[in-house]
This record gives C-alpha cells, sequence and structure tokens, in this order.
C-alpha cells in the first residue's frame, strides 16, 4: 500500500462510512481495517471522501471557425481536477470531409502531455457518409463508445434525420450510445434571423429566439426515431418542463432514455441574457436558460431520479476575445460557457439546501456519469480495485466564486459572486495528488486516454 | 475480525469489486486489503456478495378474523432467510380502538425470540380518534417510521380522506412516511357485489371487479392529497400502467411520490385467477395480477428507476385451509399469496433476462428499500461499518420452485414449477450465519427489532 | 301567422343568415321566403337573432339555513329574461330524508305562477337510501333526466363514492346524466379549518383553502367512477388547467365526460377574493376564481370544443344580508354569486375579442346546454318547429355593468364596473314578447316546467 | 321559388325539423310555411333533408409519375355526387420549378367543363423559393385559402422544416390555412429500404415501415412548428390513438390545430394489407391503416369531437393497371385508395351503431369541412341564403357494396362486400338536380370552382 486516506467519510452513490481508504498505486486496494502507519496519509479528518467527478459533456478545446478557445487540453483539465474533477468525456470533432480515425489523431494530438486529468471522447458526426458509417462501427473498439449529434446549427453541423436514423441503428448494432443536441435548429434560425429583420440584435434574443417548445420539438423527436429504430438515446442539456415531459412520456413508453442537465440551467435564467453593457452575451449559450419555474422542475427531476447526470457543457469563449464579435448581432455569438470549474460546488449547494441528499450529488457527479458511459466501476465509485480517483471534500469550507481566483484560462465566471459552502480541497488521480488545498500541484499529461466500455441498453429483456 | 470472505464479487448498487470482506462482531469492518489468515472465512468464489435483502412489505403473522396465517414470525423469516432477506419491515395493526401502543407491543409478542431475522414495524391505522392522533406523533421516536393507510376495505381498514390527510400532515411533521394501499375501496365493492349478484361467484371475478382505473384512481387522490398537504408519499403495490401514468404525472410536478411494485406483478396475470378447480384461489390478493402488458410496463419501470422497490406483500393464507373459504363466493377468499422467500430469486431471473442490471438488482431488493424506510447506512449496503448482513449469491445455481421444497408453512408457491437459475447460497446476519447452503442454520430470536430513522423527503430545497 | 322577425340575422351554431323569421303560435315555423305583410313584426336590422340562452347551472330560489336567498323564481327569471336567457335548468334539492317526489313539488310551488322563462330541474341527491334510489328511476319519466352529486361539503350535501357509484349506474339504466360538483370536501374541510386555527379568516383563505387539486383529484375520480361502471357524466363548473387536464385525459380513453365552465372563471381571479373591506366576500363561491392564465386555458378551451358550455351558477346571496354572516370566519359565507343575467353579455365580450366565433358562441349560450340536457331542438335552435324563444341581439348596444340597473334582486354585480358591447334588445318566449327593449315586459307565470329527454350517450358503439 | 323539397326532416348540425324546404335559383330560400302549389317539387318523405357532403381531401385526377388516375374530374366527381358529396376540395400539385399560378392554371385545365360538382383547391408546396414565398400571398386573393405541405415522400414531394415554418409564417400573415402530411419522411424510408434489403418486399411491409410514431413524431413536430411561429394547423388523415396524443396536448397548450380521419382508418387494419394474391396492395396508403382499438379510439374522437372533419383521401390507382407495379417491391405501389363515394354511407353506418348523432355526422361530413375551408354557410348547412347542395338521405336504403355498382373508374372498392344501411337517394346542386334514384343525370362542367374565405383562428383573444 502507498497511501492512505484516514479519518474522513466515504461517500458512495449507495453508501456513508466513516472509515479509512487505502490505495496501491492508481487502485483503491482498501476500506476499513488496519493500515500500515508507516506509508504517507492524508488526514481527511471532517471531510467527504468521494469519487473524483466525472464530467461527461465538455468542449475543452475547441474552436470558433479558426480562433481557440481560451483554455486548451492543459488549462481546461488543470480547472477540471481544481474543481474535483477527475475525468471529463470531450467531444471529438469531425470536420466535414474527415475521416473519424483523423479525428481522433487531430484529439490526441489536443490532449496528449498535456492533459491533468483522465479523458475520454464523444465522437461529433456530422458528415455520415458510406465511409464513415463503416468507420463508425470500429469506435467502440478503439474505447470511443458514444456518437453525437446535433439536431441544430444547419450549414455547420446539423444533420438530418437520416443521419440520426443511421447513427442510432449503427450505434444500437456495436455497443455506443447516441447523444444528441436536441434543438431545432430550423426553427431556432427562422427565429432569430426574424429578430435581426425587426433590429432586435441583443443578447437577449438569443433565448427568445429559442424558447422551450424548439427544445422539446426535438427532444421528442430524437426519442421518437430511437423508439422506431430500437435504439437506446442520451438527450444533452435538457432545460425545461416542457423538454422534461417528452422525456418521461419516452420513459413510460419503455425506451431507453437517458437525459443530462447542466449546472447553469440549476443557476441561471433567460434574464441574465438581459444584463446590461453586453453582459447579457456571457449567458449566450444553448439551449439558453430559462425560468426560475424550470429551474425547481429540474431540481426535482433530479431529486426524483428522472434527470441522471448533471454535467457542464464548459466552452470557454472568453468576453473580451469571443463573446465581443456578437456586439452587433447576436447571432455571431460563440455559444457556451465556461463551468469545469464550478460544477461540483455549484451543484453542492443543493445539498446544502435539502434539494439532494449526499449519496444522490455523488451519483449525479461521478457515479451515473460513469456508469452511462462505460467507465464504471473503474472510474465513479470508491471501491476496491476501483482507480483511486478521489475528492476530498470540506463541506465547511466557504469561497465567493471570482474569476480571479479560478484556474481556467477565462476572463468571466458565469456564477461570480455566488457565496458557496463545500469545496473540494485535495484530489487525486489514480492515487497521485493533483489538488492540494485547492492548489493545482499535477503535472501536464498525468491524465490519460479512456478506453470506455460498450453501452448495455437498458431492460433488454 | 472474526471472520473474512474471501473470493467473491462485491455487488452493491454503486460498484462491483471482486474483493474480500472482513467482519467483526456484527459489522462489516473492512474491504479488500489484508485479511488475518487464523480466522474463519467463507469462500465466495464464482459468487456475488450482495447486501442481505430488505422486504418492506410483508404480513408475516397476521389473522383472517380469529385464524391465524400459516406462517408465524417464526417459519415466516426463515423463510425470508432461505430467500437471501435479512431485513422486513412487518406490518403492525391497530385494531379499532386499541392505542398504537398496545398494537406495539401485540407484534413484539409476536416477534420476540422467535424472529430470524432483523424486523421493523410500519403502523397501520385504522382508527385516527384524537388520542391516536396524538400518539401518532410519538411513533418516530419509538423507531416505527412509517404509516400504513387503507382505501379499500371498507368496514375493515379503509379509512376517509380526512384521515389520510391527518395522517399525512402529521408524518410529515414528525419525519415518518405515509404508505398507501390505493385501490377505490368503494368501486370494488360495488363491483363485486354486483358480481356475486349475477351469479359470478368465481376467483376470476375477483380480478374483474379490481380493473386497473380502481386503483388508478386511487393512486392519484392519495399523490394530490399528499400533494395538498404537503406531504411524502409511498405507494405500495403498484401493478398496472394506469397508475404509473398517476405516479410519473406526481413526479412531474414535484410530489416527493415512491413507488414499489411487488414479485407477483411481474409474473402473474389475471388469467392466473382462472385456473380450474379452484386453484385460481391462490391468485386472490390485492390489487390483482394484470396483464403481460402490463408486467412489460413494470419491468421497464424498474429498469428506468421510475419503481425504487419490489417488495413480496408475503400473506400465508393457505389453499386448505384458508382460500377454501371462499369456494361459493370469492368475496370470502382471504387476499394475498406468499412470496418472500421467492422475491429475490424470481426477480434476479430479471437479470438474466437482461431487464435489470446487477446493480439495479441490488439497488431493489435492498439499497433502496433501506434509504427510504430509514435503514441506511445500517441495512442495504455493503460498506465499512454497515450491518455485516450479506447473502451469498451462486449466479449458477439452479433450482425449480416446489413448495415441498420451500422453507415457509404453506401449502402452495405462487411460482411453482417456474425454474430459476441464481440462488442465495449462504446468509448472514449482523455477522452470524444463518443459512447455510440453503439451509437454515440459525436460531431463534437472532433477529431484533430495528429503530428506524426519521423519513427525509426528497427535494426540501 | 301571428309574428315576424324582419331584416335580422340570423344565428345558429351552424348557421348565419340574413333572413326574417315567422312565428305561430309558441313555434318558430317559416325561415325565409314571404311572410304576411299583416300581422305584427319586429324589426331586428343590424341584430342578430339568436336562440333563446339556456343556462343550465342555477340556484334560483334556495336557502341558506332558514334564510332564502335574495332572488326567487319571480326575479331570478325575469332577470335571466333580461339577459337573454329563455330556459334555466334549476337545482332542485332533496333534503336528507325527504322523497324525491316531495322534493319536486316543493319545486314546482316555488316555480308555478312565478316563472318568467321555461324551467327543468337537476334534482341533488344527498340520500341515496333505498326508497330513494328506487324512485330515481322514475325522474326521467317526469322529465327529470339529471342527477347532481356534490363531492364537497361533508355534513351537507357531500356524498361518498357509493352513493355516486349508485347514482351513475342508476342514471345509466335510466337514461339520466349525472352532474359533479367536484370538489374533494375532505380537503377543503382540511385546509380552511387550519387556516381558521392559525386565525387565518380573510374571504382570500377561501380560495387559498381550494387549491386547484382539490378540484382536479374529484374530477378526476368523478370520471373515474363513472368510467368503471360506464356511465357518462357532466362536470360542472370547471375551473382551471389540472382539470382540464383530467377532462382531456378522460376524453382520450373514450369516456362520455361533458364540462362546463361558468362567466366568473373567464373573468375573475382569486385576487378578487383579496378586495378590502370585506368586499372580497362577494367573490366567495366554489370552486374559486382561479389565475389569468386559467382564464386563458379556458377560452382556448371553450374555442377548441373541449368546454361544450357556460352557465352561471346563479346564487343570489346578498352582501348585507347574507355574506356579511361571515365577516369574522370566511368558512360561514354563503358560497355563490349572481350572473344569470350577466352570462350572455359577458361571454360575448369573447366574440369581441375574437376568442370565440358568432357561431360558437350561440352552441355554448344555447345549444350545446339544450342537446346536452335533452332539450333539443324544442330548445336551443332555430329551426321550424322549435320553440321561438329568440333574443334580438344588438352587437352594437353598450352597458356598463351597475347593480342599480339589473334586474334581479342582489345588491351586488360580480361584474359591476365592466364596460359591455352586445346586449340583447328583444326577447321572445315561445312566440311572446317578454323583454322590450332591454325592459321586462311579460308576466309572472309565463314560463311552464320542461319535461326534458332522456340522456343519449356518446359514442355507444 | 323554383323548387320545393317537401316532406323530409331537415338535419343540419344544429337542428332537426320536419320541415318543407323552398329553393330559387341556386339558393336556399325558404324553410317551413307556405310553398307555392304550382311549382317542381321533390317528395322526401321518410328521407333526412341534409346539406350535401364536403370533401376536403381528394386527389381526384392525379398521375403516378406519368401515369394519370384510374379518375379524373369526370368520373371523379360524378361518384364524389353519387355519394352524396357535392363539393371537394381537391390538391393542385406545384411541380417542381413551377409557378403557382401555372400549377392552378393546370387544374383549371382539368377541372373546367368536366366537374360533376363544386371544387376548389388547397395547394400542395414543394418548392419554396422565394419567387414562390412571394406569389403565395397571393393565393388567397384568388379563393385559394389553403396550402398543402409533405413532411414525406423525400426526393419527391418532401420539404425541410425551414419551409414548413415559412409556409406557416406566410399563411398566418395572409389568412390560410397549413395541412401537413404528417409522417416522418426519412424515419419511413429507413425502415422500408430495411425491409426491402431483408427480402421482405411484400404490400404488409408497407405498414410496418410507418408505424405509429412515424406519424405521431410529424404530428408534434408540425404542431410544435405552427406553436412557434403562432399558425393555426390542420393534420390531415390522422389514423391512431400515439397522433391523438399529441394532437390534445396541443389542444391543452391553446395551439388552434385541427385534424380529420378519413373513412378507412375507421374501417380498415394493417391486417387488410396482408390479404393473400398481392390484394394488400389495394391497402396500400399513407399512414397505413392500423388496429381495431385505433378504430374505437378514433371514433370516440369523433364522437367527443375532438376530431373534426373526415374526408376520403380518395386517389384512383387501379389494381390492374397501377398497384399492379409494385408486385416485386411494396415501395412501387402507388399510395391511395378510392373512397370518395363511399364516405358518407360508411360514416353513416357509425349513425346507425349509436357512435355518433345524426346531428354529429351532418357536422363531421359537411359543416365542419365547410367551416374550417372558408367555404361556410354557402356551403356545409341548409340555411336560408345557402346554396341549394342538398343531399336527400334515406335511412332506410340498403346496399352491399361492390364495385360494379360504383361510378367512379376504378377496379376495385376499399369496402367491397361490406353491406350499408342509409343511402344518398337525390342529390342537388345549386339547386339543380344532379342524382336520381342514385343515377347521375347531371352534365360535365355543372360545377364551378369555388373562390373560398380566408382562414380565421380559433381564440385570437
Amino acid at each position: 500500500m502507498d497511501l492512505v486516506i484516514r479519518n474522513g467519510t466515504v461517500v458512495t452513490s449507495s453508501g456513508v462510512s466513516k472509515t479509512n481508504v487505502g490505495v496501491a498505486g492508481s487502485r483503491i486496494v482498501q476500506l476499513g481495517g488496519e493500515m500500515p502507519a508507516d506509508i504517507p496519509s492524508i488526514d481527511a479528518a471532517g471531510c467527504y471522501v468521494m469519487p473524483g467527478g466525472v464530467d461527461v459533456h465538455t468542449h475543452i478545446d475547441s474552436k470558433d471557425g479558426e480562433q481557440p478557445s481560451a483554455d486548451n487540453f492543459g488549462s481546461g483539465t488543470i480547472a477540471a481536477a481544481c474543481g474535483g474533477t477527475t475525468t471529463i468525456v470531450d467531444f471529438c470533432a469531425q470536420s466535414r470531409g474527415q475521416t473519424l480515425g483523423d479525428a481522433i489523431a487531430d484529439w490526441d494530438a489536443k490532449a496528449e502531455n498535456k492533459a491533468a486529468i483522465d479523458y475520454g471522447y464523444h465522437m461529433i458526426i456530422v458528415d455520415l457518409n458510406d465511409a464513415v458509417f463503416d468507420e463508425l462501427g470500429s469506435l467502440p473498439e478503439r474505447g470511443v463508445t458514444s456518437f453525437k449529434i446535433f439536431m441544430a446549427y444547419r450549414g455547420a453541423v446539423m444533420v438530418d434525420d437520416v443521419t440520426l436514423l443511421k447513427a442510432l441503428d449503427r450505434a444500437k448494432q456495436h455497443g455506443a450510445l447516441v447523444m444528441v443536441h436536441a434543438e431545432n435548429g430550423d426553427a431556432a434560425d427562422y427565429l432569430r434571423d426574424k429578430f435581426v429583420s425587426e433590429g432586435k440584435t441583443a443578447p437577449y434574443y438569443h433565448a427568445l429566439s429559442r424558447p422551450p417548445r424548439v427544445e422539446a420539438e426535438a427532444t421528442a423527436r430524437a426519442i421518437a426515431l430511437a423508439e422506431i429504430v430500437g435504439a437506446s438515446i442520451y438527450i444533452v442539456h435538457l432545460t425545461c418542463g416542457e423538454s422534461l415531459d417528452e422525456l418521461m412520456r419516452a420513459k413510460r413508453r419503455g425506451v431507453d432514455a437517458i437525459a443530462e442537465t447542466c449546472t447553469q440551467y440549476l443557476y441561471l435564467t433567460k434574464d441574465d441574457l438581459d444584463r446590461p453593457d453586453f453582459e447579457g452575451a456571457k449567458f449566450v449559450f444553448t439551449p439558453p436558460a430559462r425560468t426560475v419555474e424550470d429551474q425547481e422542475i429540474l431540481w426535482d427531476a433530479l431529486a426524483n431520479r428522472v434527470l441522471e447526470t448533471v454535467s457542464s457543457d464548459h466552452c470557454s469563449w472568453s468576453f473580451k476575445d469571443h463573446k465581443i464579435k456578437g456586439r452587433d448581432d447576436f447571432r455571431v455569438i460563440p455559444n457556451g460557457a465556461p463551468g469545469v470549474e464550478e460544477r461540483m460546488m455549484m451543484v453542492y449547494q443543493g445539498v446544502n439546501a435539502g434539494r439532494l441528499s449526499l449519496t444522490q450529488f455523488v451519483d449525479l457527479m461521478a457515479t451515473r456519469p460513469a456508469q452511462v458511459f462505460g467507465m464504471f466501476p473503474k472510474k465513479g465509485t470508491i471501491a476496491v480495485g476501483s482507480d483511486a480517483d478521489i475528492v476530498i471534500w470540506d463541506p465547511e469550507a466557504e469561497f465567493t466564486i471570482t474569476q480571479s481566483e479560478m484556474n481556467n484560462a477565462m476572463d468571466y465566471s458565469s456564477y461570480e459572486g455566488r457565496h458557496v459552502k463545500g469545496m473540494p480541497r485535495t484530489v487525486l488521480l489514480r492515487g497521485k495528488v493533483i489538488v492540494e488545498d485547492r492548489k493545482y500541484v499535477g503535472s501536464p499529461g498525468d491524465g490519460e486516454f479512456l478506453r470506455r466500455d460498450r453501452y448495455v441498453p437498458r431492460n433488454q429483456g
């Protein structure tokens, strides 16, 4: 044994134990019992010892046209680590005409020797010609067991229903899970162009051009197409009651439909897009934030186990370099906001408020994401044999979120000024301490590529 | 340390680890790591090491009028143990006019020095006069943190909506959870009396007199009343799509509504009530079994985490002594069927069939019931500090269910002739082996009364 | 021919014709064509010639304990006539222990020689003992083809589910239609007593003690019970989206469920109960008025033909004599408000606003009520052979509602100060002019008892 | 006056009167009263005098590629007339690249001097380029106030969501109503190509490749897009419970969504596609026929006024010349079946069975279609001033449907061998008798083009 975490309260999604954790090499090897006295130890007294966070929705190193995001795999994964997250699954984007293998090679180049935490890829499919269709089936063998499809952004990444059907069917055959960005792109484009033609160019119109029905329609359609071919489906960033209705109807019909929401939909509203001095642009992401009533609905759905994961959808478009481009036309504002670092501390406020239990928090942050995306029980839990990805969480630590103290490369936080209680103190990646007292102490390249398992649908009986 | 379980695969609702389990006294003290070589050990090679089952819906020792059930606390809990269950929560029934304290004393007398496994009580409320209402608030202090209300059986245990409202409100104040038997008793009585008046007295009319709408109506009503007073609610034995609709609508509105189904609804149909030679009487329980389509719906709902527990509703009315009384009039057939022993092995067939994952099986059989009813993490999981209630499950063991090999005192099994694969091999209660190779080896009185924690509602934020 | 109405535009629920109407005796005998020049005529130029209104929900002459309402059959029906209504179906209330025949005799005594317009009775059932149950079947022969059941007001008129089931089944056998006041009386009582116990005694708590779920629950239950016995059902005064959901779900299942709303739910909100100086008491009726959002939902449901009638639920509890009794305790305020006179002019504002077409207005005010309650085509349309119950409606006439100009015996109007455009000018009852230029010109006893036809369910196929 | 119809019972959607009908020129001029004795008269004793049928969904003269349908405007409208229908609204199809004006000119050429009954056009939009988009706004001025959009048949008439949105928005501005063929074309194509690739080429796979969800998805999407732009929408040929759910949800949200079903969905099932000897091909139309359960649901929805019209979707692809082309591949079978002649007599069987009242029958066959499509009160009712389009319906006449006695140019009837009771006896078009004793006695060109009024949405308040 190489390391003992002493005196903490181990929290998993199905257990709370005051016990010590023994680590050997990269794995957890012992819970409870006698531990060697002569090896390094970490005192976790007063703290929770939880599985490291698993954020299955990040765009950690991407481009707006040719302009790179503020974060790259280095800064982005350091930020994640400092927020308690030890695994991300990032979106690997096929360029039009590119083979999937080349897309993976591009992403490997971004990540290798830079990543501070472990990472996997979801493959974004934009062009499903015959060659790509054939190649798709080979991805699961390479550990890429999820495909992402966009139903919005015509002319960029949007695909038609045939492509979605083919992807669903192919995924089903090969043990992959299709994830959809569910917004009716045509409707959103129609509304936003109309607003602009009326001179309504401020960020707030971004929200108005993507009303809940735009999302709910596509959610219903994606689920229907999955149902038609008998495939499973994962809805990313579900934001509102209208879409939740579609999800629940699907579950009632026995469709294996899984949905995530994101931190921002639990705390922000569309009114944030109306902040003065173009500040609203910071909150331009898709789907847009909704209302306080929708926030309540989402919290309830998390508590009720209807929504199964909370991701960050981290996108690092800085205010001064990226967002500013859309000052005269909200359509040009790059969509997205940061959050990989704030995710766990923000969602934890739901525990403080009695919205979630501690075990549910772990389930949403780590266990379910790991299970859904084929990383369990290697990731997502504290169990003998699992990777020693551990966050020592201090429930009494307090912090007022301010960008200047964040570890990502952005120039704003969506949660600026919010006071949180409960923070990661120490973070281990496969047995190695990479964050100490909220300071990053790891090395570039600590993170490894994760070959994920195939997806196993619910109720195949 | 007193005992090691070696070489098994530990399965919890959030983890699967090939590891050893160390037990000291009544608790689990160590997972993984070095274990002493010189203490007793059990070889669990090839087996799953799972938390003992928690069956939160039993009538283990009850009466039909003055006639006692076939099982009492002795035989019933031995049967449970042999089926892999180490905890039951039994229904303690207030007689009309009786204080709740006296009802508990009656139940203590039945259980003490007899129970083979641990047990708690739900208190059935039939008479909520002012004195009882006051007394109700004191039950949680005594570790009785759930109250059961019947919406059926007018003249016997049925209460009106005022009583249900008062119980819900009282429970909310004192940290208890109200459970309802949701059937519109008046409608059922109306229909069954009509059938009998038409000469339709065979068991099959039991099913026809309690159609799904009779259950769904009461389910909706119970949930509505809980919603009106802001209380949580637990629906026992949900059986059909119509009721599931009501549950899902409630969840969508943010009501903290939890539901269980029972083994029999996953395997039996109303056609079983039409078996010849009065055999149908064996399947007379309420609500009645439904259709194959409803079975599919229930399995989906379990897989989707919408239904949260599977109980047995064990009632031991023997065919020759009890059921036979209703040969000329199905209304006289005592309602209920055995199942405490078959529950885990029958539901496990869903794992074999790909309907449930192994972790979901543990969740439904042990973890969620323990969480919902205030016994977690003492019961319902394998974790350091938890009670060493452990079932060593042999996934390769096969068995054809036949009453002559069962351990309960009944003269029939609802699952007679069904072939199962996957069985409990060894069972430990708080560290003591009570079942070995499917044989009961414990002693009367091994089981203790469980003081359960108060109920904490979901999303109080 | 005795009378010609010339130059008007005849509007029925299925036609708009600029044509003359010929009347002989009490009937319409000719539409269009040559009319005799030498007989009396009414010039309806610029006006609509519509069927007289049919208000199927009035308590025109009732008692609060021993205290009579402000209106009796005289003043109440004169008010109705002045508002354009030529037929009411009033609630005839069985006293506990009374035979239904005696109740009818009581009502005959109130109405005979007093009624200004035609009238029928719905029979309110409060006590369904065997004798009454037998008698119930004979009512349709006497032209009383609808029974009213209250699910609220325990200790007064509330019945249990058995009684409702029996009434539904009996009605089905004998061609009657059961109407329900759908509120869970126990829940309302529970909440209101709780408010009072907390010192919350003002009228506004009347609204808070009867939230939408109290109504929706009972709506769902009444429909479920009808479905269980295969009967049709009519929901009186549906007020909100929650109840509409239940209605639509029932229609989807094929239940013959019909629903009405009332004028007050289209124009008032619960905030009206919060008016100062105890003025809120004027708006204490059940179910309470809801929100502006619910008003929109109701208008949509009328436009979409989901709701089929709009009634007044006229109750004449005066402010100074009746309402005042509840100054210190809202529970004592008699429930109800006037409206028989304002109904048609208020709903007509929906035509002006583009919410309803003219033919829909006629359908809601006259045709559907007459069809549903067995008075069609004698009442509710302009057709050869139908009764010459005609309202000549001036779409340009304007009026500001003020109680001093109303014809009922009340001391307030719920719509005081509202400006309307479109008013009845002349009203004929069976060929006799009873209102001229908004002045009543008829004689007591013009109105006759209406023997209504049996109810024919929709889709018996 | 030129003609009297004596002794009949006039039935409208809001009235039933035993009365005479006077006709002068093309109009109804008098109902009831004295009629001249010296003019031609028709004795309608024992018969219903109803408005001529209005069938708003026909493809009376179309092409499968270059091959014309069996019927043209001559035979097709004669068949309609013999079935009691005096007005059709036919689909005028824009060819890709064609102006809408040219499409209308094509249709005028087909219809003029041939049509036996009055006709209007819905314009099918397949190509909405800027010029067409501009032209679209001018159609309502020309009396073409409805546009049809296909969501299926990619490569032929299917359009994308942008086109649908633009059409909806344009229609809203100009008082037109958009009709959609709601099936997800991509999903249907995907499934059918898959079946064929598996060698499943028989007609039955047509039904399996278009399951209910394919229709329900598109129904939901079309409605959502209408909702997003605030437009009204008309769903053609709704067939199943799944789609009905979407319609009802839309009504609940206040969307002005109207839906029709067709005769064939009330009587046929998907099993008809499995008839031997390629006979199943006769029943290949889209969406396919469903199940007996769906038939029940549709009848209920008609009775409950949720579905508002029943059309024929008449397509005359003969068995021997058209259908036969798909003997080896169901995808090549031209979709469609005849029905313009059978529509009224088949739906009337619902009156005989107690599924619909007589007034509802008239509403569904004539009044609602005329109202929805801007032809009311000129068409669709019996009222003074309305066109004298009259069908004298003999409720006692009996007939066994057999193609050899039909008046269309087809070689099969979908209802071959079905016995009906209740038939049109005499039919008048604008005062002229065109059918006598079920024989066509009119002249080519009796029918005129109908300039229809603009659509007025429900509840614009």
